[in-house]
């Protein structure tokens, strides 16, 4: 592990760069231990301080994750990587592809917590769907869970009237799931917003999302706009921060 | 106060749905004290921990904040809404105009704490921008304050042998910034890529934003490209995420 940082840098920044260097060479694969505290300070010469902040740098980073008791480790959860704009494509959805297809590469997606229903539409849901206060709405409520690990709580929410009697009222909504059969319907999406904040889980997000201590969630807020700019969908999502890239890529 | 939800939702839903209505209606303006734990007990005939969780649904979504002994405060800053999209086009820019212009409406935007200079490429940004490990980059550094509160650390990296001797060298690089005066030097950024993680803030970066504690960072590494799809610059950007909303807006 030589130093070959710029001279510069504080020196817990050149000891965490050190690290992921090491990371990213393979030289500790993903579930591996790393070196701790005790063992930095020795190999660097420097104060536990130092190495607590070095080790700080890369847990923050979502590199490592500290195990209580036994040290800390490579995440061996590698973040999705969620192309915005892409996986929203009308070419994905209409050809019969589910909008996930384009995130989850080669990993295993198992989609459990599927709860199909309608209710009277929350005030911040009627406002932006353009419906009277308390009008009916579908709601599909569901848990996404990749490789094991709970990444994503979703709901979304629908005009009753306008998908009575469709697939996207039953828990498995078909081949390229609700875009698709709003296209059917004569409602195709044509256009998304994508609102992004992030918070502190409450307790029980931090429970359905299996996440460690000290981990945001991501909140996002997707709107699905018709031809004419009619608001046929808002999606709530809720996410595991430290599994997810988000990325756009758009045009100047 | 009257609760109008529907039956089916949690109590402490409800009353944080009453809540949430009457700072909406301006019942409660930003900066006034919210009723606390003690005044929704009695007001509702509900135990300390629904009031609490309540009053967290509340706090969760960045519409309130505590004061140590002092209660509950509806919170004074509103959140920067950051339309990703919009406020890179080429129009923006092209014509003069700051990126950040399309975001702070009639707010005023300080910014402190510039630095311009060369450096060797960190290692993640040399590999971005195609450099040799090492290679000089320019570097600028800022931070920006919106209404008196920090919201952005932001650093950016150019090659340095691309804009030599331009204004993007010096603390103020002119109308339009950076990108304007990539264009001039023939480096007209037509592609923009951004990617977002978010974390818990270091003691420094909670330091300089101000962040009240449980805040987490949203960190953006944006990607400039030229035609070709030469990466002309990349800029680390890091957020309070309490002061801000991600917007992004795109067709299907």
């Amino acid at each position: 592990m030589a130093n070959q940082g710029s001279g510069r840098r504080p020196k817990y920044q050149r000891i965490a760069a050190d690290l992921r260097a090491a990371i990213k060479a393979g030289e500790y694969g993903p579930g591996d231990r790393v070196p701790g505290e005790n063992e930095l300070m020795a190999a660097y010469d420097v104060a536990r301080m130092t190495a607590r902040q070095a080790l700080g740098v890369l847990q923050s980073e979502g590199i490592t994750e500290a195990r209580k008791g036994a040290g800390v480790f490579v995440r061996s959860f590698r973040p999705l990587r969620r192309r915005g704009i892409q996986r929203l494509a009308a070419e994905t959805w209409g050809s019969g592809r589910s909008i996930w297809s384009t995130d989850i590469e080669d990993r295993v997606l198992v989609v459990d917590r599927v709860e199909v229903g309608e209710r009277a539409a929350p005030v911040g849901v009627a406002e932006v769907l353009g419906l009277e206060r308390n009008a009916a709405v579908c709601v599909r409520s569901r848990r996404f869970v990749l490789d094991g690990k709970p990444v994503q709580l979703s709901v979304s929410y629908l005009p009753a009237e306008l998908v009575a009697g469709s697939a996207i009222t039953r828990e498995d909504s078909g081949p390229g799931g609700t875009y698709a059969r709003l296209a059917e319907l004569g409602h195709k999406p044509v256009r998304f917003r994508e609102k992004i904040r992030t918070r502190m889980p409450s307790a029980d997000e931090a429970e359905l999302l299996s996440l460690s201590s000290g981990t945001p969630v991501v909140h996002i807020c997707r709107t699905a706009f018709a031809d004419g700019g009619r608001a046929v969908e808002v999606s709530d999502m809720t996410l595991d921060s430290a599994s997810y890239v988000l990325e756009y890529e758009f045009d100047a």
